[in-house]
């Protein structure tokens, strides 16, 4: 198999990983299957360590970003997609099943980059994780062992991923409306947007970490296109310029 | 995901595995996957009475069969397929995609018991191995790094056999959050939207007709849940009072 150009635009994001045993196995899953970006938040510092002067550690490792925050690892990507084993926790997101959220993320791959975000082998990803993201994939499980040791679902995501690469069709031309915001613009959409309800009196001046994750949610359920990131920009920020400045008159 | 009976039919088969760490991941995978058979023919028997004793080791190792030889672990099955990276051995057998082996494989589950041989992780399954298997099977993996971690090519592979073991493609169950607004509560956000936009200067008092239309593609773009559209009209319902009453708090 060779790898399509498209597959460099995919970012592996592993949040807190511990294991160092894991991440080089997430990191030889990718070089199976043909991907070379990782990224790793907070890793726990001796198992990323260890892990880079692993035996064989990959060029995938030798090349990881680190970075010490969620924001920071997806700036440039334009879909961020968390995985979840789905357990109790209530979910506040559209959750797909592996197979129908490769279909997308190829899609979305044929002109953006896409962070796929893998939570701690403990806990997974936290709610605040999930916030940056714009959807939930799921590897279809048994209810009896839901959870995933974690090297084996980034093994399968990128299987799945990498599986029909030659056979899709290709991908429909993007036009310049579809082409989609990046997580810094819609991050800065969510800034400007929150500014603006706390200075309407709609949000407290500090706002709790939930109301800040829900509207960070509201904002990425709107699958932004770069045009209309733009157009929402100046559109809030002229409303808060005003909420700011009633008595001026706007130039 | 419930588990379809056929699933007990399939003996996954570890030959001379040495690191307990991987005959723990493949029966993860398994139980993960709903498989519950799995045979160890020559284990290294420290990784295997290791990994059989490790914390959380699963019923899936405690209920593993040893066989000394591989004509006593695929005895009683009517498919025998060996995993191969494919390397620069020449193969004298038939070589089969996982996709496509997997479909193979279901069919024969229907009716008869099934082995899927996994060789060690250094040097895989041995021709005198292979001359047990009725073909092989490969996952697709890139030229550069061919070889998989012994856990994750099984649940690469137990994943594509599980994947459409229902066939069913149900359609995901819609939260509330992907109930899509009417068309009355979209027009609601646009009009609230336009009025905040007029108050803020933004646009004039009596917008153009092509600005009020590009504020309704604009709006309608956002592809906005009935959940969302209540949330947006509700944050800018108060921007608006803020704009007309800058003077007073809100309430």
């Amino acid at each position: 198999m060779s790898v399509p150009a498209t597959f460099d635009r995919l970012c592996v994001v592993l949040v807190k990983a511990r294991n160092p045993l894991n991440v080089g196995a997430a990191a030889r899953a990718m070089s199976n299957f043909g991907f070379a970006r990782l990224r790793v938040v907070n890793p726990y510092p001796v198992a990323f360590r260890e892990a880079r002067s692993a035996v064989g550690a990959s060029q995938v490792l030798a090349a990881a970003q680190e970075c010490s925050t969620i924001a920071e690892a997806v700036a440039d990507c334009a879909l961020v997609v968390g995985t979840t084993a789905v357990g109790h926790r209530t979910l506040q997101h559209p959750l797909r099943r592996l197979e129908q959220g490769a279909r997308l993320i190829r899609r979305q791959l044929a002109s953006a980059k896409v962070a796929l975000l893998f939570g701690s082998e403990k806990f997974g990803l936290s709610n605040e994780a999930f916030s940056h993201c714009h959807w939930l994939l799921h590897v279809p499980t048994c209810e009896g062992n839901i959870s995933m040791n974690l090297g084996q679902a980034v093994a399968v995501c990128l299987y799945e991923l990498a599986r029909d690469a030659h056979a899709r069709r290709k991908a429909p031309k993007q036009t310049a409306k579809q082409i989609p915001a990046t997580a810094v613009e819609v991050e800065r959409m969510t800034t400007i947007l929150r500014d603006a309800m706390v200075a309407s009196g709609y949000l407290r001046r500090k706002p709790t970490s939930d109301a800040e994750e829900r509207l960070r949610r509201l904002v990425r359920r709107m699958d932004l296109p770069a045009g209309d990131a733009a157009a929402w920009l100046g559109i809030l920020r002229q409303i808060l310029w005003k909420l700011h400045n009633p008595e001026k008159e706007a130039h």
